[in-house]
């Protein structure tokens, strides 16, 4: 298959490169020359800072950029592709956006005659660059279908939630509310720990093997104990994502305490000039503490 | 040994059966008759509401009451053990207790040539039954090495902590922080899916399969995916638990956003009246929304 890939950052990159290995033809799309070099290195069949000069060629698009107005610039705006894609092409959203843009996203598609799927990712990059990724994904069959080839390159999961353009977002959105909940709690417990003497190291080791362990405190808590900032998912990725879960819970009028709790914490971080770090730096914003060294290596 | 076990809930019975099973002599403590039969009839040497009974025979205390007010009431109380209690005898304190609380038994005990282990403990009621709890202690070498058996007996795992008798306290506490925070989390997660009309069942299955998943989510979330609140442990107890959390913030003037807002829901929960439902009924204090059928068998 003929596939673009719109966004060449730590997961676009993966995904294209797994397309490459799986034998299909990619069109990698990135302002960054650095990003379109090495998918062309890797076997892309071309790159560019502009996906309207692949359009009339693809048979598929998958769009991974940071954030709904790049998703919504790259499609619709005024270099945008969709204007040039031919009728009947499915794009695969897997940026995390809202529920409300993905289904802006699907109204607009299907008015040109296109498909979408709904397609958020979860991973990391590692997982991304060994076609490993889960998608979680909601659309019309029709999208599933022609998307197989794809879907089969780049997951080593995909949960098909339904077929309402909208859940795939909002199964996303839910799942980062826990993500970034945990990552601030983690901080929070490693935090008090220090607080209260306690040497970090130990506290991690009957953390992980308790009831109180979590993916996120294993994976993050251990940079902290490390005092190994350098960033693997950043600071602002979730003041990003925690922005879209407490706008969710606005557009929903629905309360959620610990999600805006947690927004607070990373945005205070990123406010005092963790945002580059990683993520696992909100530990930050908790004063009167003495961590492991802040290395940035 | 003949070993004391000061509290038969589902805890301290699960220890005192694991004591008789790997060939303790074992005094089972408790107000409750019915706790007292269990344990005679699974091979106790004697049972009874008051261990000053047995106090001049014992080897070894083991203390699991609910609460710190207990601890010292059995212990220090006007038909406490301890005056009764030879001298030298260690006591393991399993209780979860704050660090302050830990200290003054500590104290106390150091006083009437009494060893302490502040020994709290973790896993549930079934790991206790099968002698695989894990154990997170702090004391003196003397307290360790008297009781190494009964720790063999009841732990698959101890956590020797420090010499300093208040971190095991600590460190427990700050595990509750977490195992708290993820409850509270994963019901905050749950309830915003029912509100954006995502199935539960698949957003269950979507978070624990990935980076989103935590012990307790998982262990707890499906209580709720399959509307079953019968109690396995309380919102009351998670009330104890994080309040002792906030309790200790306080004590150390240390900010703990995450667990004070996790503090207010399950509070807010038993309040609204789910104080002996299981601590997934946390969910409750969300409005708005409908769940699986409310079943307490």
């Amino acid at each position: 298959m003929r596939v673009m890939v719109i966004g060449l950052g730590s997961m676009g990159m993966g995904v294209a490169l797994s397309l490459v290995r799986a034998g299909h033809m990619v069109f990698g799309v990135d302002p960054r020359a650095e990003a379109c070099t090495e998918i062309l290195d890797a076997g892309a069949t071309d790159a560019g800072p502009n996906g309207a000069a692949f359009a009339e060629d693809t048979e598929a698009v998958v769009v991974l950029t940071v954030n709904a107005e790049q998703v919504r610039s790259v499609l619709f705006g005024e270099e945008g592709i969709v204007r040039l894609l031919p009728t009947g092409i499915p794009v695969m959203v897997s940026s995390t956006v809202s529920t409300e843009d993905a289904r802006d996203f699907g109204a607009r598609l299907e008015q040109t005659g296109h498909l979408m799927l709904d397609a958020p990712v979860s991973g990391g990059p590692v997982k991304a660059r060994e076609g490993a990724m889960t998608v979680m994904a909601a659309g019309p069959k029709a999208a599933f279908d022609t998307l197989a080839p794809v879907l089969a390159a780049v997951a080593e999961r995909v949960f098909r939630i339904s077929d309402r353009i909208g859940d795939g977002a909002a199964v996303k959105v839910i799942h980062q509310l826990l993500a970034g909940v945990h990552i601030a709690a983690g901080a929070e417990a490693m935090a008090l720990a220090a607080r209260a003497g306690i040497p970090l190291d130990t506290m991690y080791e009957v953390v992980t093997n308790a009831a109180g362990n979590s993916w996120m405190f294993e994976n993050r808590m251990r940079h902290v104990v490390d005092g190994d900032y350098a960033p693997r998912s950043m600071v602002d990725i979730f003041v990003k994502d925690l922005g879209l879960v407490t706008e969710t819970g606005r557009t929903l009028q629905f309360p959620l305490p610990l999600a805006s709790t947690a927004y607070t914490m990373f945005a205070s971080a990123s406010t005092a000039g963790y945002g580059q770090w990683d993520d696992s730096a909100v530990i930050k914003v908790f004063p009167g503490i003495t961590l492991p060294g802040d290395r940035m290596e």
